[in-house]
């Protein structure tokens, strides 16, 4: 029986949060006052600044520059357990979560596991078509681009440097749109006067979209100006296209004027994103309903239906704003739910009556490359310098230790004035085989 | 064929070195003025300060602060290519390098790729016990030291908390001594306040050792101060204690009173290294002899009896100084050795006479904990706070890149003051499956 020591004595109310994002962390601290024991669980051991991840994917940050150890963050709150554990089924009547250690009994549970890639029904493209949701996809995309690069340098076939050198994103999304931005970024500066046979310059990247115009979920004008941005960097965008194949050396689209296929060694997925499979668990165990995406859905105050014990946040919640319009998966949602639970909770044991989740949508920001964002507060839109500014002095702030937020400004300045991004490891093992015997020795069971 | 563009225009001498670490990376630095065409071949795509690894295997950096692109590094030096490419063969009758994107032919041929962890006769150890080569050797062993702090807090049965709780480091030289002695501080100071159930001071750190003292290499006097200030940290040190046994579960060591088998899920291999295998490639080609170790023995100019044409250097390369005793397999005897290989091959192409090959010994310096090092320069020996803040100095002053200089210095500074390591992750996959199905997705072909 995994319950905290503490409970024997004092017999406090048991909250259960599953999942150390966003969602789940600033829940965990919302209710460090509370009078209450809280047990985060997560399957890794740190928190991850996810809207940064792509700078690691592509070679401006290391991995522990925008992760914190949870144990670190919450260590010092001392009604707080940490167990770095798989949540493997949970009983609603029960009131417990499952773990491999053993159960673990609740009077609240908060769910908040996040989302990860989806495929839409063809599963074979993930190995083919990496997503970027964990330091793993970070460091293996990071290891295909640059392993791209110097497969080109090293090959005399013209037709294979061709594709080696095309590199396609599919989705363009916020993430979508950051990848492409800082590749074109690597090809044309960082990269620029690294090879003697071929010219990074030349690589070229292909934006997919489905959707009639990039950034989506933002206002029209500001989708043009991303698109006009990206162009200038090189970027080739796509819309209105649909991936139709992913080989291993090719991507297949679909467009108004017919198919086409390009060849190409490279290709990430930034397309969309389905609910943890734990939403799935958490529906058989309560009969709570999943949308397409996966997500459950959830009443005013989060909690699902006949279950006001059982809070869902971040990603894997549906929720409408009040004009009805879903709440994007953003870090923003995720933290002001977190917040909100731990709130609830703390009402709910004053007997207080409690209000309803309401999101406070601030603005949207996303950044293209140096220098260049769009972005909108209000009813202001703004883009280019100001835009990115902005964003770099957000996001520098939202980082969670004074650390990392020193560390990541260093590189940042560093990288700024020499266009130099350092962190270009090719690091794990390669299915070409080029990674060290001593590599190939380590054992990846 | 794979032969450097500029060599057809204007036929210049061909130098081929492989392998970028100090010993090679030298020698192409100090061929940047000589009228060649130097290619240098690594199977990696980046120098790595292997004296700091063992501070990435314990969470104190992240890769990239010790690791700098060979591209970036060589990028600016016009008379040398670097080829990220592994060598399957060497013919030297035809003055050939043989690649898998062709051959490659020279001139003059610089052997420097290294050596590897030797288990002595038992390979089937390394999955085990892990050796600290490479970054994927540093990222693994991170996440098996701090993967049995989190099983022991999960764990409800003493007996395997015990084992889990237990760390064999095996051979303390240099690296061992630091790997126990960040452990032990890691133990003591940096989870001290992360863990509910079990108290991380309660770990057991045993390294082992075959010899009769530590640090072997050193002066008596140096090995009594190490052990001394090992112990103070917490680290039992047993000499004379041969390893008979490693399995997942216990280490079998067998000293003057017999044998003991203690139970551990955590191994970490030390004890030795032979030269990489290419040595064997290359004595096959060139007749050359091979000691123990593997390592190629060498004429006093570090060329091959024989072929002049072929020079060998660092751990690959049997060495001795003026008074007959074997050079140390470390970073100043590599770099000194490639700086006189590029030197050789400078004077050659003048026709000058040429001077034997000699290596001035500066010192030797280990660390073993905060403010804890030994060392000893020519006659003086010293130890404790000066021995430590020597080492300090010279290892930040050797890493290569002025950025990763300033990333260190700042972690430094960082965890002396706050005890913190904040690259605390477990990363990549796990063999309890704990990782999560992300990462478990990547493609580890």
């Amino acid at each position: 029986m995994t319950t905290p020591p503490t409970s024997s004595e004092t017999r406090r109310p048991q909250v259960v949060i599953i999942g150390g994002g966003f969602g789940g962390f600033s829940a965990a601290r919302g209710l460090r006052r509370a009078p209450v024991d809280v047990t985060l669980i997560d399957r890794r051991n740190f928190h991850l600044f996810q809207p940064l991840l792509y700078q690691v994917a592509t070679g401006g940050l290391s991995p522990a520059n925008i992760a914190a150890p949870l144990r670190g963050l919450l260590g010092k709150q001392a009604n707080c357990q940490v167990l770095m554990e798989e949540v493997t089924d949970i009983d609603a009547e029960r009131r417990a979560v499952c773990l491999a250690s053993g159960d673990l009994n609740y009077d609240t549970l908060v769910v908040a596991a996040g989302a990860r890639h989806s495929y839409f029904g063809h599963p074979e493209w993930e190995s083919l078509a990496p997503g970027l949701k964990t330091v793993e996809d970070a460091t293996e995309i990071r290891r295909r681009l640059l392993s791209a690069f110097e497969a080109a340098e090293l090959t005399e076939d013209a037709t294979r440097r061709r594709s080696l050198l095309n590199f396609v994103i599919v989705g363009a999304g916020p993430t979508g749109v950051e990848l492409a931005g800082s590749l074109a970024e690597i090809a044309r500066h960082s990269l620029k006067e690294d090879f003697h046979r071929i010219n990074p310059s030349d690589a070229r990247i292909l934006l997919i979209e489905g959707g009639e115009r990039v950034l989506l979920a933002y206002p029209p004008d500001l989708s043009k100006k991303c698109q006009l941005a990206l162009e200038k960097l090189g970027v080739t965008v796509r819309t209105n296209s649909m991936v139709e194949q992913i080989t291993d050396s090719t991507v297949t689209i679909k467009t108004d004027n017919g198919e086409e296929t390009i060849p190409t060694k490279t290709v990430l997925w930034a397309a969309g994103v389905e609910a943890s499979p734990l939403a799935k668990i958490l529906a058989t165990a309560t009969g709570a309903e999943l949308d397409r995406a996966g997500r459950i859905t959830v009443e005013a105050d989060l909690s699902l239906p006949g279950h006001p014990e059982i809070l869902v946040l971040g990603d894997m919640a549906k929720c409408h704003d009040q004009s009805g319009n879903p709440l994007p998966g953003v870090a923003p949602v995720a933290i002001s739910q977190g917040k909100y639970a731990a709130k609830l909770i703390r009402e709910r044991l004053k007997n207080r009556p409690t209000t309803d989740y309401q999101y406070r949508h601030l603005g949207s920001l996303a950044t293209i490359g140096r220098s260049a964002a769009v972005g909108e507060i209000g009813r202001f839109h703004f883009s280019g310098l100001f835009a990115w500014i902005l964003w770099l002095v957000i996001h520098l702030m939202k980082i969670v230790t004074f650390r990392n937020r020193l560390l990541v400004l260093m590189q940042w300045g560093w990288s700024y004035f020499t266009y130099d991004r350092s962190a270009r490891l090719i690091t794990g093992q390669d299915s070409k085989g080029i990674a060290t015997s001593e590599a190939a020795s380590t054992p990846r069971k």
